[in-house]
């Protein structure tokens, strides 16, 4: 699965200065500034603005970590059946698991609301670096600077959102090479069309995440409503009947999460022996303890399935990537690629060593603290809906009272809608569940700290990891969206005396979080931005925007060929086929998770089997591209992204294409599943309109 | 699971100096010295000699880790299936999969020899401290009393061999207060005779292991033979027809791993901070590699499903321990026993501070150097059998040539026998599963070490941690048993000059994992030793031989009384039912691992569904108490113990009957299994002779 989690936000790196020739499709791009020329010498394409303007509106990003696009004018949009599971669990009940079973509805009338699905849909961009910039002094401290840049940054968004009513953030490119202002169109009325059977849009599991030959059905379609109709969608992808050829030109129009093409050796070093071993060490324990929740009975299993998977795929990943960065080739085209920053720095700044030599101290300085910052700060402590949801409580009451500027940046006033909209969602929360992993990750910081660690004696308050997760649970009324309310909106004085057992706790650590973070943005963040600052522009200056900026979560284009690719001398065709899938589960003793749906197995006879199901491209994507459109040169959606494979894990440092690919649900087979065995000859129609 | 994985070996303490009163049933004790006073005073039970004699004769200890007893004259032994698993997986193949079918020898002639499984029955004992210690003069350094102590112990050992021609090992007893000579008679020639379905086995897996209620078969028989031929055990449990009933006393005889209830303070927070959270983490890693290997497909489901079972179990065992150590009553305990202990040796040492202090300086410095310490000598850089062969062959070569006094102490004359046994096992290697298990502990050595480690750079050698583990595996012939057997033979100069990729692999870290081993050795085991050794003699004079030494894996009598508890107010009665084992399948949806095998539902009208199932009792048992015979009044064998429950996993540090319990499967039970389901009356009849 290649969905958004929650990762280290930096840029983009020339390999060698000559990697970004003629050649390569690297490059995640910003839709203003795309390269044409390449695609013209390469490809003999010409992006047209009508094209990129279509794109631009038609694509879809899910405030839950995904892509998506609109592939109808009445709102429809695509995804991957990974990426709406986090509604269609919501959406679940024990009596009644559209996981499980799946979902179509026949009519609009019958298109549930997801609880706290948020849509954004890119309306405008405009370059506000120089505002930015021009409010750090070059004599700030880095405290300081990193206020400064805070509260111009939120009055920018302030002012936005005022002007045009639109979402407004401020996007921080090349890791402080540009700042951009990006206004996006926001839908919070959201409903679900169709979802397939978990089994199928997940075949394979754990086993198969990350592998290919594949065979998901790993779409979802979900529709955006406003003022209680389907909303009017006029940029939108015609759904292609026929899929993308052997070779061909595609583009993946999506939302990249985050790459570290840019990390100096240093940084990267740190990764691989720092951040990713205690990243592994954690998500396994997490892991460990959602499967043993998980195994206690069906209704258990049913509740942490999405958190079982989101954990498996995220161990899946992080190992990848300490493997990776392990790979003694990778790190020595780093270490070339950092010679020639460095000879450029020589010239230009005024110590060659320096800017370099800044970000390794940050390196060090966090390493001293990092553990703690994760832990208090990223909840690490605390893998707890409730607890989420009473930091927020606790952090709104000290922070709304102050002026814009001064705020954290979460509280700041263009982003309170959409955060008020996650805090208030109805969607279930389950105390067994929550006690699961707050024993879990209670018992992890102690791990990490030691028993004798004040903070650990703060989180424990005396009792073993199971017994206070016990009393935590038991003592929270969170559960209930009123009582969050009401603490939401009585403010300080409500918090204050709340006697809430959750919200006692998130007091209790809330200063030393605070003061962790502080250290974080303070010591780490701001002299790597800065640092990074330079090195953008030294790039600038002797490449121009012939390198594309890391990946941050908008919208990009990235493109490729459609393409197999050989393992052990052996060439994997460019696509599976739906009768493939059949092949794949035998093979596996038609057992969890290669059992298909029923109605697989029922309907079979009805199915072309030489449908194309799977298909992988050269494209250069990363997680946060779930569910991304894969478009042809007239702007068809011929697949939806869900994947990449084993040796794509590595994007996040290099880019490379001698095996690496995405993978795709092929447009056909989508078609195919709806008319032939879901009985939805509506939606079908739709797309094929 | 409750059968021994390795662990410290540490002593026993009693819990405020007045918790050893008449009211406690806790200890493991030595059959030689048994609390007969306590057993005449609590239950009116006299002790006799020959009762003793005869439990002595008939328990067996088994070599991977476990415990069982002979029940009848003809060498017939039961134990646990999980114990048994061990021999009955490497007795299965893809055709023929005894773990998932059981199996039973209907006569003697279809009883499979275990390729590699040793017995061992205690024949006789002998204090030898006084040689010991005498061989330790007070001036020396640790170093010198280190090596001059493996040395007299080696002496004596060989000298009793050489004598008797029966196994014969210096147990150390209350960790350096006793030293006894252990003679063993030694069965290389067992043979299975029954062994149930994995499902019923282990029925509830990693979902239901330290829980109760339970529903576990957790039985199974072998035979030792001499001369090929059944060997001749008159000293055996006759199986009892009725079992325990509610209240009842009953000994538990078998052979508990490792307890740590002498451990001072400085010690168990040691194991809480540094030493659990490291195992933790590792056997999370190692799980979940094996977890992702065995979903590969059936054939890899069964090769990997030991390991995955036992990294499951020693992971629930050291969360359970972890967990209990961060209860603060537990370290109130321990605290207040220490201080009373710390009373007693200010009136009888230098200084009242220095015993507890060597012992807290030893952990320091520990602390240092533990991670390399366990990666490099205990092998979790390299979770592989075939490294473990190569590093015996690497070492052979040094130390045989040595004088036997100045071995490591693997490699004694008297050990040389068993190793050789285990060593040249047919017992087949997996390279697929090889390949997972290193690639995942490579990669460990590298998260814990850091990448730039020069450790890390010998074990990767220039690759990524898969690309090395391909290539070890696929350089290595020591699958093959008469390759081991050359490079054994042929001694120092064939493994020098050997180019097998693995022997490569373990000389090349073989110099530093000794130096790491030395200084364990030397700055912890010996200094901790001599203090232990100081605090042991403080407690025989102030308390006499009132409290059992801590387990070493050696013979123990421990004795309790048959009883369900309470929880949250709900009494859990003392035993299940057959019965009840479906109504769990059934809530549990019939799903693995709650999927009873086709037998038991086929055959469900043929039992008497009130046959009492698993029972529960207060005896202090261990890991290593897997399959120890329970035993009542008159010697018969009324149930095998299989486990604890959630409540017993503190019992590593401290005893406590109020909830914790020991399980077992119920003697009945069996005879009604063999009787009804497996058609197998000439085993039945057999035991009920």
């Amino acid at each position: 699965m290649a969905c958004l989690s929650r990762r280290f936000l930096l840029p983009l790196l020339a390999l060698g200065g000559s990697a970004m020739s003629a050649r390569s499709d690297e490059g995640m791009w910003l839709l203003n500034d795309p390269p044409r020329d390449h695609l013209k010498a390469k490809y003999g394409f010409d992006l047209a603005d009508q094209w990129l303007a279509r794109a631009t509106g038609a694509a879809v990003r899910l405030n839950n970590g995904g892509s998506g696009g609109f592939v109808s004018p009445d709102g429809l949009l695509v995804t991957n059946h990974h990426v709406a599971a986090d509604a269609v669990q919501k959406l679940s009940t024990a009596d009644r698991d559209l996981m499980r079973d799946g979902f179509y509805a026949p009519t609009r009338d019958a298109e549930p609301k997801c609880p706290d699905l948020e849509l954004n849909v890119l309306r405008s961009t405009e370059d506000v670096t120089a505002r930015v910039n021009a409010s750090v002094k070059p004599d700030m401290k880095p405290a300081d600077a990193a206020a400064a840049r805070r509260a111009v940054m939120s009055a920018i968004e302030k002012e936005s959102l005022e002007k045009t009513g639109l979402r407004s953030d401020v996007v921080t490119l090349y890791n402080g090479g540009l700042y951009h202002l990006y206004r996006y169109k926001k839908y919070t009325d959201v409903r679900l069309v169709f979802a397939p059977e978990a089994a199928i849009g997940g075949f394979g599991g754990d086993v198969d995440n990350y592998e290919y030959p594949r065979f998901g059905l790993d779409v979802a379609f979900l529709r955006a409503y406003e003022d209680g109709k389907p909303a009017k969608t006029p940029d939108y992808f015609p759904w292609s009947k026929t899929g993308p050829a052997d070779g061909e030109l595609v583009f993946v129009v999506g939302h990249p999460g985050a790459t570290s093409r840019l990390d100096t050796l240093a940084k990267l070093k740190h990764r691989r022996d720092v951040s990713l071993p205690y990243n592994l060490y954690r998500i396994r324990t997490i892991e460990a303890a959602l499967a043993q929740y998980s195994e206690r009975g069906p209704e258990e299993r049913r509740r942490g399935s999405r958190d079982l998977h989101a954990a498996g795929n995220r161990r899946k990943a992080f190992a990848g990537q300490h493997q990776g960065l392990l790979d003694p080739r990778i790190i020595e085209q780093k270490r070339g690629a950092e010679a020639e920053l460095a000879k450029l720095a020589g010239a230009a700044v005024d110590s060659r060593a320096s800017v370099f030599d800044r970000i390794a101290d940050a390196q060090t300085r966090l390493a001293t603290f990092e553990r703690e910052y994760s832990l208090l700060e990223l909840q690490h402590a605390f893998t707890s809906e409730l607890f989420g949801v009473a930091r927020h409580l606790v952090r709104m009451a000290d922070e709304l009272p102050k002026a814009n500027a001064d705020r954290l940046r979460e509280y700041r006033e263009s982003n309170l809608e959409s955060l008020r909209f996650q805090l208030f969602s109805p969607a279930p929360i389950y105390p067994d569940l929550e006690r699961a992993k707050l024993t879990a990750s209670l018992a992890f910081a102690a791990e990490v700290l030691g028993g004798e660690h004040p903070t650990v004696a703060v989180l424990l308050a005396g009792k073993g990891p199971a017994a206070r997760a016990d009393e935590l649970v038991a003592g929270c009324k969170l559960f209930d969206v009123g009582e969050r309310k009401r603490l939401a909106d009585d403010g300080k004085s409500a918090v204050d005396s709340s006697t809430d057992a959750m919200v006692l706790l998130a007091r209790s650590v809330d200063a030393e979080a605070r003061r962790l973070r502080k250290r974080y943005e303070d010591e780490v963040e701001e002299p790597e931005r800065q640092a990074y600052g330079e090195i953008a522009k030294l790039r600038f200056a002797a490449f121009g925007r012939s390198v594309a900026p890391d990946a941050t979560f908008t919208l990009r284009l990235a493109f490729g060929v459609v393409k197999g690719y050989d393992v052990g001398g052996e060439r994997l065709p460019f696509h599976t086929t739906l009768g493939g899938a059949f092949g794949r589960a035998a093979v596996m003793g038609n057992r969890d998770p290669f059992e298909l749906p029923k109605r697989w197995v029922d309907r079979k006879d009805r199915l072309d089997l030489s449908t194309p199901f799977n298909f992988t491209a050269t494209s250069d994507t990363i997680n946060g591209n779930s569910g991304s459109p894969v478009v042809n040169r007239a702007g068809e959606l011929v697949g939806v992204n869900f994947d990449r494979n084993r040796h794509g894990l590595v994007r996040n440092f290099v880019y490379t294409d001698e095996q690496a690919r995405h993978i795709s649900v092929h447009s056909r087979a989508v078609l195919e599943a709806l008319r032939k065995l879901y009985d939805a000859p509506a939606l079908a129609d739709e797309l094929a309109k």
